[in-house]
């Protein structure tokens, strides 16, 4: 699967699922996927191929004069955590840095219509995560989102921004300065590629790729019909954390996460309670000394030489699959685990 | 044991586990416990008992000019969840209608130093319960206690106040109108007798009985350090409900809440989360229709148990490619839509 072929599969219109479905089957050998069976599995004619191989140039061609990159599913530079939902986009367009794709992150959405309550305490877990080195993934939005943004750059952080446009646009219009801000250091990533506009229909498929990034969804002031529930039950089916944050019980802005409380996800008053909620070691005094290549319970169960897929290694390890994607990232960050097209390894050595 | 009997017991110092446990061993003939046994298990010498007879007399003739009526343990008038906790009084003096201590209660305590918002929820709180048939027990104290018995007067309610000195007494002094509506109909207890002074260490063992004679407690703000939180931990003992009432997590006032709802207690947003979680069926009028099948424009082309390409569906609904996939996936987040290998179906029950 070429770079070409992929931006034109994420152009045929009507076919996430089938799409993605097809690259996972050709995922041993993706090369061998034409885009002629793509167009298959989605019910469109065969000649419908070359108007969408030209509009895939023309995109490539605008990515390029724009500085935005495409990064096609099967590429190493791939997100591995997006890379194990069901439906990842076929290509992910990158304004900044893409390297911080592939960095631990946490996902921090809430209300557009934010309270102050709402912005405080989103932009204070916002600088707590970024401060211990997380990646605070969100959507750009007005309200929580962008206080969560602006958290992690009042830490120096790193931080993401999912959007519902091409990487090339903001909206809304007036985060135009944070957009900036967010691709100096961290990026702003897009299933649709350069020039695309914020249609209302984006902003739900949005958010899967918003959890899909993550480790867990941490939902700050959601009232029940927020679109924050949406990206805390992608987060819930892709086997990501759900966590909310508590609030009052009168105003009605907190209903959605409550009921996400009632219904199991982890209360959150401090960013310890989301790095503790991922088993995820805190930049504490004392380093935990490396554990042995046989006390790791999943190091233990990958063969040197091997690939395995995310399920497999769920079956393998019996953990559940937040819990197994935080140990892969933290095993990759120190060099011992590897991730490619959705395959995890053991690093040479390791 | 008599009346006479239970009361000396009550008297006798640093004896309330020895007592109780000696009370339960002779549950099946009452009669026959002496007090002499009691002071024995007590470590007391003999010639205690004539000075704790003669106290217990001088307690009943000052209850009965005030009106203050005395339950021992084994007086079918005795509340009968006050009975099952490990350490019951040996009496309980009432002021108000002994019967209220019989009938389903829910306690609600919170923060002395409360907040506007506490003592909003609490009033809220006590008022729905109290309209729902439920009691509402507390503490007299200032802040949420105070509000939650107002709250269920407000619904011309029963309540409950369980005193840390005797019930012909009111702490705190400002408290006098509200304990007087209190005793209307509901009623104020103590395990301490008439006169008994609101020392400060009667106030820890006053809320084991305040969550003795409840199936919940409710806890509305509670710090770190709040009395709330033992009053908590009595009902976790007991055996009963805990829940908590979220609120901030930015002024610290709820960090004791918070962290009940971290260690499993049930959040509680209306009243109707408190009747629900004790599984205690609430007076609803009318049950919710269940939405119709046909509303909706996708759903009503599709027949359950059948299996639809996205080009059928297309077809059917004349929809666009793009709409009609964003609703397909709305459906499918909402659960009433499955999809697997591309074709789509209603999903059970939806």
């Amino acid at each position: 699967m070429t770079l070409h072929l992929a931006v034109a599969a994420s152009l045929i219109p009507a076919s996430r699922i089938r799409v993605a479905t097809l690259f996972k089957a050709h995922r041993q050998q993706p090369d061998d996927l034409p885009l002629r069976l793509v167009l298959d599995a989605c019910g469109l004619p065969d000649r419908t191929a070359d108007a969408v191989l030209a509009t895939a140039d023309a995109l490539l061609a605008a990515g390029q004069s724009s500085g935005i990159i495409p990064i096609p599913w099967f590429d190493p530079a791939y997100p591995a955590l997006l890379d194990c939902i069901p439906d990842p986009p076929p290509v992910l367009w990158v304004r900044g840095d893409p390297a911080v794709l592939r960095k631990p992150a946490v996902a921090i959405v809430g209300s557009r219509a934010a309270t102050e309550y709402a912005r405080q305490v989103a932009r204070r877990l916002g600088a707590e995560l970024a401060g211990q080195g997380m990646v605070v993934t969100s959507g750009l939005a007005r309200g929580a989102d962008s206080a969560a943004h602006a958290g992690a750059l009042d830490a120096a952080g790193l931080t993401v921004a999912v959007l519902g446009c091409g990487p090339d646009r903001v909206y809304p219009a007036e985060h135009a300065e944070l957009a900036r801000a967010i691709g100096r250091d961290g990026a702003l990533v897009s299933e649709l590629g350069p020039g695309a506009p914020p249609l209302p229909e984006h902003f739900p498929l949005r958010n899967r790729i918003i959890s899909g990034l993550s480790l867990a969804v941490v939902v700050v002031e959601a009232s029940e019909k927020s679109g924050s529930l949406i990206t805390a039950r992608c987060a819930a089916e892709q086997g990501r954390d759900v966590m909310a944050v508590p609030g009052s019980v009168l105003s009605g802005r907190n209903r959605g996460s409550h009921s996400l409380l009632k219904d199991g996800a982890k209360i959150v008053e401090t960013a310890e309670d989301i790095l503790d909620g991922l088993g995820w070691a805190t930049a504490r005094a004392t380093p935990t000394p490396s554990p042995s290549r046989t006390t790791d319970p999943v190091l233990a169960r990958m063969e040197q030489g091997e690939r395995y897929r995310l399920d497999d290694l769920i079956e393998a390890t019996g953990l559940a699959g937040s819990r197994l994607l935080t140990r892969l990232t933290e095993l990759e960050l120190q060099g011992k685990v590897t991730s490619a097209g959705g395959l995890f390894g053991r690093a040479p050595f390791a």
